[in-house]
């Protein structure tokens, strides 16, 4: 099969940029295109501050939150997470988050991953720790948020991801990165 | 920590919508919501039809296509993906985006998750299978896509991660599926 080639040939080359919308969370776009065999075709794109999430291990459990999802109508066991302020490390969003949503703090954080959501329409990128040595700080969640904490075993994490009472891909990811740690004692790829 | 609890109280009960935009791909719209504590909030949700994705291994290689990203203008290597046509059972989306997008036929396809990418701001789901039993058909990309195939490795597919040349959920998600894959036999959850 080919070599992977990165060409100046496929970049799409924008014509125009259409603002459509700008929000609190995100701002949406519709770009016009060159493409690479001529012609032009529109690409609609979302923007998204970026945003932080953490596996978060106490005595063998992993902290998560259910909250209200308002896209999908229903209720999300997720582990804690957040955007990113304006200028924001990643990192210290990750704690900063941590703490609001779940009252700990975390003695140590280390990075799994960082991927974009949706690559095909939005550019939210997702920055994933992991913590550990957790202590009791003080919970102060946003004003609009109205969450339960929990603290689940590995198997729980499983059966709740079988029921789809957690899907979403942070929150499973998250869940196969603690299978991996499991199985190897390595958090990243 | 208390128990999880899903309770009405909870719901987020909507007191307006406001249409924004209608696209090709996604469209947006902005609710106002009655929230559980009194007041109210904005929420601003993108609507997305679906996708499906297949972790495709042939050989013990797993087939990735190369694609300019235009949200993150960057080239990006992902496993094969695309929308769901409208009422398009999830399987046989992935059916046809592997064949589509590589040229191959999958003999088989298990389910390996199914998760929302963006829970905070869209309600886009995404299906990821596992292909097997590959064999060659054609490969007819749509009329905007430029495409490269490759057939990788494991530690290529990790190589690309830690370079972030592979840095998308579903694609990430799926090296992690496989890693666990290759230490227990198991696909799922």
């Amino acid at each position: 099969m080919s070599v992977l080639k990165k060409t100046d040939e496929f970049r799409e080359k924008t014509v125009k940029t259409q603002p459509v919308f700008e929000g609190k969370i995100i701002s949406l776009q519709v770009d016009t295109v060159q493409l690479p065999g001529g012609g032009t075709a529109t690409r609609e794109i979302v923007r998204h501050p970026g945003a932080a999430a953490v596996l978060a291990l106490i005595d063998g459990n992993m902290l998560v939150v259910e909250q209200y999802r308002k896209p999908m109508e229903k209720f999300q066991i997720e582990i804690p997470a957040g955007k990113l302020d304006a200028g924001e490390d990643p990192m210290s969003a990750a704690a900063r988050e941590l703490e609001e949503e779940t009252g700990y703090r975390a003695g140590k954080l280390r990075p799994i991953s960082a991927f974009y959501t949706s690559p095909g329409f939005a550019d939210e990128k997702l920055y994933l720790y992991m913590a550990e040595d957790l202590e009791r700080g003080e919970s102060r969640p946003d004003e609009d948020e109205f969450l339960e904490v929990q603290a689940i075993s590995f198997e729980q994490a499983q059966q709740y991801i079988r029921e789809e009472r957690i899907s979403d891909a942070k929150t499973i990811l998250a869940v196969y990165a603690w299978h991996i740690y499991r199985l190897t004692g390595q958090i990243q790829a």
